[in-house]
């Protein structure tokens, strides 16, 4: 029984992939505080311009920029002070020709003035006076109204993750609620007669489950909410019962299947009677990760990834996390972390399949070393022993000591 | 009143704070699947090897190596199966000279065998006996035991910060707990008597609070747990009973000043009213940041960040975020997500001031750039707008167009 993969370069399973997959975000509405993290459903315009108010950007005196001109230490001009404009209030005060008032930063300049002088640059002479020792320019050490935004202006687009600032700059203009994608839930299902979870004891011929743990930790990084559905006999209608619930009720459906051809094809049998379209791809010329199954059932992807706890997470990183990037309506894609540095051993590959390998990083005298780790790519400690990993593309027959590399960091 | 700053360069106040920070790292023991982003708080040793048990990499026969050795398509090697090794069981079946079993992908070597000849190399000839197509080497397509990880072997250092694969390779071994370095607790005092929360309709002079919840992100992002004490009025009273409440029930204070000298000065003169050894820093060579003051009172840090908006992230980012992971514990310090991009436009500072410019990235048909967010620094709206930001050394007066920088990536 021999395998007949048609192999699929990575890149171009993605975009089969996408071109099946309609994107029709889900959104829902929460406290801008609550928002880390989360994609706008909608671009925001600011209801107010902020500053509301022109504000000081220093502690000094509000005053009119001519009554300062030519004023220096020799000849400085002389200022009458008509009140202090308080902090969180309307200035009451008002700043005529040949006035003052004091002012602090972040308070309201008052009317009547333009510009202010810092306090540095004058010299009090009694309760009532000031020397101003420089001149100032119109709007000199004020921030305009609208200046930071303008009523109406575009906040933040659709599509864009929060940051911390943006938080801070739609609570600033007021808008305590924000339009967000909903987070899309993803079921998992591991099978393989052979796996039991982590906390039973191991009997002979078992392995823990891995996966479930470490996708979910991938699924969290990519926005979206981990459903694990447990570990499924390799039974067609056991699987196939479990594949069902998930695809009814999850938004993305993820199977680890079990190792072996058999099971594999099993797993693939049981995408392909989920629904239409069914199995988009079925194998991709990746290693690790070549048994992969995409497919799309209902308007819903549904992924066969590798049982292979490494070849899962390779595969995953590739193919779910922009898949679910996408689903949230997420336009600014990100670039993984990435640094640059030589490779310290070569690496052998084959020509027409990607390489991903895994590295860690030396800091030599001369620089950045990335070092493949040793031993076969289908052990998890390969991937808790690397800092990052590396990409062999598709045209290459491997990588030669020496040469500079791209390592993708975790 | 002109200010007295003596002024000191952010790399050497950061030093400065830790010379008097004892690292004390508070642990607890936590489910490992719940671990993601929490650091280790000792080293994890594997309580058993990784496979247990021998395992075939591929779906085949397990044989003994001499038995296939010579064979080829016009010669083969004639096998007899003796049976099957079910998944997730021991091997029943024993190997002899001239024997086989079938076995798939995961499953155990029989006794016996001491490689596996995958199944596209061989021929059934009947229900008993196979033709093998060429020779295998011992070990070929095995697992060993403890290949993966041995018993005893360190899984992962203290002070790792926890990762999807790590979570993995402790589950694998039965590690189902992890000890890991508490979260730090981090009270947030917010100053200013123009400063409201973000709900509250804004009247004349005064403007939302902000930097409650920009802080509360960048706390996230660095491992801890927000602890918002509210907007505290400019009053000293008040402003110590709030820092000293936050001293006593937090692991780390920070306090966002309002922007004026006086209330500046007042923070400073709370926090050395606070404890012991108390304020270390009055002022850093740094745009925008400058007034900010870093002290240690009773063995915890008290940060009295810049009210700016702009300021205060910037600070937090450089002083405060690494003084979390150190509090954790956390060895492998995070370098920053950064690209390298060139400038678009020239930026001017002074000399003797170690300046943080915002930009925005654009991807010309000739490679990334770097474009400066115009505006005034303390606006919270550059923040927004900007990707990322560069950094213009202490010793330098700016930087020119088209001069390569690194950005650092929000």
């Amino acid at each position: 029984m021999p395998e007949l993969f048609t192999l699929v370069p990575p890149d171009e399973a993605r975009a089969r992939l996408f071109e099946h997959l309609p994107v029709n975000v889900q959104t829902e509405t929460i406290p801008t505080p609550e928002a880390l993290g989360r994609v706008t459903a909608a671009a925001s315009r600011s209801p107010m311009s902020l500053p509301a108010f022109p504000r000081s950007t220093v502690d000094g005196y509000a005053v009119r920029a001519a009554d300062t001109l030519g004023a220096s230490e020799s000849l400085p001009a002389y200022l009458t002070v008509a009140g202090e404009v308080p902090m969180g209030r309307a200035a009451t005060v008002k700043v005529d020709l040949g006035q003052t008032a004091l002012v602090h930063t972040g308070g309201m300049i008052p009317p009547g003035a333009d510009a202010v002088v810092m306090v540095e640059r004058t010299q009090k002479l009694d309760d009532q006076d000031i020397e101003v020792l420089r001149p100032v320019a119109v709007g000199e050490n004020v921030i305009h109204v609208g200046e930071d935004i303008r009523e109406g202006d575009e906040i933040l687009p659709a599509g864009h993750l929060l940051r911390p600032q943006d938080l801070g700059g739609l609570l600033a203009v007021g808008l305590t609620e924000i339009q967000v994608a909903r987070r899309p839930r993803v079921a998992l299902i591991t099978t393989g007669d052979e796996v039991i979870p982590p906390s039973q004891p191991l009997g002979p011929g078992q392995v823990r489950d891995i996966n479930t743990f470490t996708l979910s930790g991938l699924i969290r990084e990519a926005g979206g909410e981990p459903w694990p559905l447990g570990i499924i006999p390799d039974r067609f209608e056991a699987l196939k019962a479990a594949a069902a619930r998930g695809l009814a009720e999850a938004d993305v459906v993820v199977m680890s299947a079990g190792s072996s051809v058999s099971v594999r094809d099993m797993t693939a049998g049981v995408i392909s009677e989920l629904g239409q379209p069914g199995v988009l791809i079925h194998g991709i010329s990746l290693r690790p990760g070549k048994p992969t199954v995409l497919a799309v059932c209902e308007d819903k992807p549904v992924f066969g990834l590798p049982g292979n706890p490494v070849s899962a997470m390779v595969v995953f990183g590739l193919l779910v996390t922009p898949t679910l990037w996408r689903w949230q309506g997420r336009t600014d894609l990100p670039q993984p972390r990435a640094v640059k540095a030589r490779l310290a051993r070569n690496v052998a590959t084959v020509a027409g399949r990607e390489d991903r390998v895994q590295v860690r990083l030396e800091q030599r005298d001369d620089g950045l070393w990335a070092d493949p780790v040793f031993g076969k790519s289908n052990l998890i400690f390969t991937l808790v022993k690397a800092d990052g990993m590396i990409r062999v593309p598709l045209d290459k027959t491997g990588l030669s000591a020496g040469e500079w590399v791209e390592v993708q960091l975790y």
